[in-house]
C-alpha cells in the first residue's frame, strides 16, 4: 500500500488504488446510514479528499465518531469514482489511525470564520486554514519561478550579506546588530566602544543586496540575490514590514532597456506560472478575497507594458483635470495615486516609467546626458503602483563620485563600489521586486503581514 | 549579430555564427604575425574563449594592443573552430570595444597567483579569479540542485522569520537587534527599557528556522526552509561563520528512517548534479584545491550510507585500539576525530549515526523507549565529519514539556511550540545542511571564509 499525496488522491488517475493517506481533518459528517465522511487535507492542494468511514471500522464507535478539526489521521484505503458533485474521487477508508486529537473545547481554529486580525495571534497554526494554505502555496509557486526564471538564464544565484557595516542607499532606519550588553554598554571617551563589539564596529541589517550584488555582475555576468532586506521604519501600515524578501537580479552590459525587457518577462512569467500551477489556490483568491485578481493577472500577462518618461507622465498627470491630494510638478516623486490613476485610468495596464529627475534618486543610477535625470525606472502595476524598481547603475567614476557628494555621501566610505568603475567597469543594471508586494498582489490579500509566514512590525517579533 | 555567453561560444555547435561576446579580458598576448591573442571570460564558464584580434582592426594599436588583465571589452566576431589544443572554438573579432580599462599598475588582480587570505581583503574583485568564479557557480548549482531535490517531491518553501524573540536550542550565542541608541540606552527601574525598542523585546538573530518550520509542516505536510541564520560565537576558525545560510526540511508523519532516506538522497542528488552540472569547475577544484574531490564525491553518490547506532559506534571506537585526543565513553558528544575515524578509516563511505544519549541532545528531539535515547541522526562523511544533523520530533505534549524542565527551559515560554503537540499532533522530523560546509566539502577549499561571497567573522563585517 503506497502512500500518496491528497493532491494525488483527488485526480481521477487514482482510482482503483489502494492508498494510504495521511493529514489533518477538515470536517466530518454522519450519515443516517450509519457511517461517516471525512473531509481530509495534506497541504499537498487546496482542495480536500472526502473519505468514507463505514460503520464497520474497528474504532468507528470509539474514534472516528469523535474525530473533529485538526485531529491528524491515516486513512487506509480504495480510491473510488465519486459520485458527488464537485469532486473526481473519494476513498473507502479500511483503516483509520489517529495520530493526535484537537479538543474542539480549546482549538481555536474552528470550522467558523476567523478574522485575519485574530489569526495574526495564531501565526503557528493559521497555515492549517484555507487562506493560509492558499497563501503558503503560492508564496512557494513564486518562489520557484523567480527561481527558474533566472537559472533558465544563466544567472547566478548569489548571496550578499545580511549583516553590514555598509548602507545601500545613505538612508537612516536600519537595524543594529551587536553582542554588547545592552544594560551596561562599554564606553571609550564618551562614546561606545565598537573595539569590544562582535565585528569592531557598528553593524546593521542589510536594506538592500545591490552594492554587494554589483560586485558579482561585474565579475561574472549575471547574477540575481534573494534574501531578507530590513527596515527599521515605524509605519504601521497595510503595506510595510520590517522584515520582507527581495529578489535583485543586477546584469552586467545591460541598459536601461534591456533590463526593462528583463523585468516585464520577469513579472509575466511568475504570474503566469502561478494562474497556471496553483489554480485552485488563484481561484479561491478570486472567489474569496479579491474579484479582480485572475482578470488583473491575466491582463498584465497577455499585454505589452506600457513605456513612458517620467517628463511625459508628469505632463499627462498635469493635463489630466484630475484632482489629486499631493500636487504633480517636475522634480517631485510621483505619488501612489499618481502611479495608480496612470495604470489603472490612463493605460489601463502596466505602466515602466523611466529617466527620473537626478535630485530624487539615489546616487548609483546613471546620469542621462541631458544632465537632469537619471536612467531609473519603475514598473506600475493597477491597485498597488510601483511593484518594481531599478536602473541602469552609473558606471564612470568620475559622475559616480560627483554624484556621492552632491547626496552628501563621503566616496572614500564606498572605495570597493567605486573599483568596480576604476578596473573594468561596464554598463550595467538591475532592479528589486518586494516578494511580499508580488504576493500581496496576486492573492488580494489587503495586510501584508498575511502574506509572509510570521510577519515583524514594530512591537511585533511573536513566535 | 547575437549576443551569446562565452558559454555558448565555446561549444562546436557555435561555429559559423557572427556573434557578439561581452566579458573581461584575462589576458592578452602579441603574435610576431601582427595580431594578438585575447582570453575572454564572462562568468557563465569556468574556461575563457580566445579571440584573435587582428591587426586590421581600427583601434588595434590604439586600444588592443593595451588591453590586459581587468579590461571589459564587447568583441564581434565569427566563431571558427580552433587549431589550438584544449578548444574547440576560437573567434575571430571584427570590432572590439574597450568599455572599461584596468591600469596594470594599480589594479590588484595581476596574472599572478594571489593567497586566499589576501584576496579576503578583495572580496568585491575576488569572484573574478578562477577560484572564486568557480565557487561562485558551485554554490549556485548546489542553491539550485536543493531548491529541485524539494520541488520535485513536492515541499512548500517556507520563510522562517530572521528576527526572533525566541531561541531555538537554549542556547545563548546570539545577535542582538535593536533600535535603541546605543550611546543612550533607555532605562527603567535599573534595566534597559525594551518598550522603547523596535520589537517592545529583546530580539535576536535566528539561529535556526527550525521550531517554525515545524508549524508550517504540521499544518501543511512538507516544508523546507532556506536561509540565513546566526551564530555570535567568537570563533577564528576556517570551519565557523558569524553568518550562513542553511536548508532545514521538516515533515509531518516522517519517522527517523524515512528522514534518513530522504537526507541520503538529498546529498547524493546536490553531489551528483555538481558532478554533471559544473565538471569543469570541479576538474579545477580536483586539479588546484584538493585532489581528492572528484573521487569523493563520485564514491558517496554511488554507496548505501551506513546506518549505526550511538552506542554501536561507541563500541566500535572502544575496541578500535586507536588513540584519540578525546576519549570515547558513552554519554559523551562524539568529537570530529571518532566522526572522521569512523567514516574514513572504519566504513570508507558516509555514515548515518542515530539515536544519540538524550542527555547531550536538544529537549525537542523524540525519546526512544529505552528512555535513555533520542531519536537523533547525524550524517558523517570524509574529510569533515559531520555534514547533516537532524531527528524525529518529540510529538507527545508531557514527554516534550519534561524534556523542556529537564534542560532548565520553562515551558510557557514555548506555548504555541506545544501547540502543534496539543492540537493534532503527528509524528514529524527534519534536518538541516549548512550550504557553506556543504560547499566547503564539495571545493575542497580549506578555509569556509572562501566559499561565501562576503564572509562575516569576529571583527569582520567588511563590504
Amino acid at each position: 500500500m503506497e502512500k500518496i499525496s491528497i493532491a494525488e488522491a483527488r485526480r481521477a488517475a487514482a482510482v482503483g488504488r489502494e492508498v494510504r493517506l495521511q493529514g489533518w481533518v477538515r470536517t466530518r459528517r454522519d450519515s443516517k446510514g450509519g457511517f461517516s465522511f471525512l473531509e481530509i487535507n495534506d497541504g499537498s492542494s487546496f482542495g480536500n479528499v472526502q473519505v468514507i468511514a463505514e460503520g464497520s471500522l474497528a474504532n468507528y464507535e470509539s474514534e472516528v465518531k469523535r474525530l473533529g478539526a485538526g485531529c491528524s489521521v491515516t486513512v487506509e484505503g480504495a480510491v473510488k469514482t465519486s459520485p458527488a458533485k464537485g469532486q473526481e474521487t473519494e476513498v473507502r477508508a479500511t483503516r483509520i489511525v489517529v495520530h493526535g486529537w484537537a479538543d474542539p473545547e480549546t482549538y481555536p481554529l474552528q470550522k467558523k470564520q476567523h478574522s485575519f486580525e485574530f489569526l495574526r495571534t495564531l501565526a503557528h497554526l493559521r497555515p492549517r486554514t484555507n487562506t493560509f494554505g492558499a497563501i503558503a502555496r503560492t508564496r512557494n509557486c513564486v518562489c520557484r519561478s523567480i527561481h527558474a526564471f533566472f537559472q533558465e538564464r544563466g544567472f547566478l544565484y548569489i548571496h550578499t550579506p545580511i549583516i553590514t557595516a555598509s548602507d545601500c542607499e545613505g538612508a537612516g532606519e536600519m537595524f543594529k546588530v551587536s553582542t554588547l550588553d545592552l544594560a551596561n554598554v562599554p564606553k571609550a571617551e564618551g562614546k561606545v566602544d565598537f573595539s569590544k563589539d562582535f565585528f569592531h564596529r557598528p553593524a546593521y541589517l542589510t536594506v538592500s543586496g545591490q552594492l554587494q550584488g554589483e560586485s558579482f555582475a561585474c565579475s561574472l555576468g549575471k547574477i540575481y540575490t534573494f534574501g531578507p532586506t530590513f527596515r527599521a521604519e515605524n509605519s504601521n501600515t497595510s503595506r510595510h514590514l520590517a522584515e520582507f524578501w527581495m529578489v535583485e537580479p543586477e546584469m552586467a552590459f545591460y541598459e536601461l532597456s534591456d533590463n526593462m525587457d528583463l523585468a516585464e518577462a520577469f513579472l509575466k512569467r511568475i504570474f503566469r506560472d502561478v494562474l497556471q500551477q496553483v489554480p485552485e489556490d488563484v481561484q479561491f483568491f478570486n472567489a474569496r478575497i479579491d474579484d479582480t485578481v485572475i482578470a488583473t493577472l491575466e491582463g498584465i500577462v497577455a499585454s505589452e507594458f506600457v513605456r513612458l518618461t517620467y517628463t511625459e507622465a508628469v505632463e499627462r498627470l498635469e493635463k489630466s483635470g484630475q484632482t489629486f491630494e499631493f500636487p504633480v510638478a517636475w522634480g517631485r516623486d510621483l505619488q501612489a495615486e499618481h502611479e495608480r490613476y496612470l495604470t489603472e485610468r490612463v493605460f489601463q495596464r502596466p505602466v515602466i516609467l523611466f529617466d527620473y529627475p537626478r535630485s530624487i534618486k539615489p546616487f548609483y543610477m546613471r546620469v542621462n546626458d541631458d544632465g537632469k535625470t537619471v536612467r531609473a525606472m519603475d514598473i506600475l502595476v493597477p491597485k498597488v503602483g510601483e511593484i518594481i524598481g531599478g536602473s541602469q547603475r552609473e558606471e564612470r567614476l568620475d559622475v559616480l563620485e560627483q554624484r556621492m557628494r552632491e547626496q552628501g555621501l563621503a566616496p572614500e566610505n564606498y572605495g570597493w563600489y567605486a573599483d568596480l568603475r576604476r578596473y573594468g567597469t561596464v554598463p550595467h543594471a538591475g532592479f528589486g521586486l518586494g516578494l511580499e508586494r508580488a504576493v500581496q498582489f496576486i492573492t488580494g490579500m489587503a495586510n501584508i503581514r498575511d502574506v509572509i509566514p510570521f510577519p515583524r512590525t514594530p512591537g511585533n517579533a511573536e513566535f
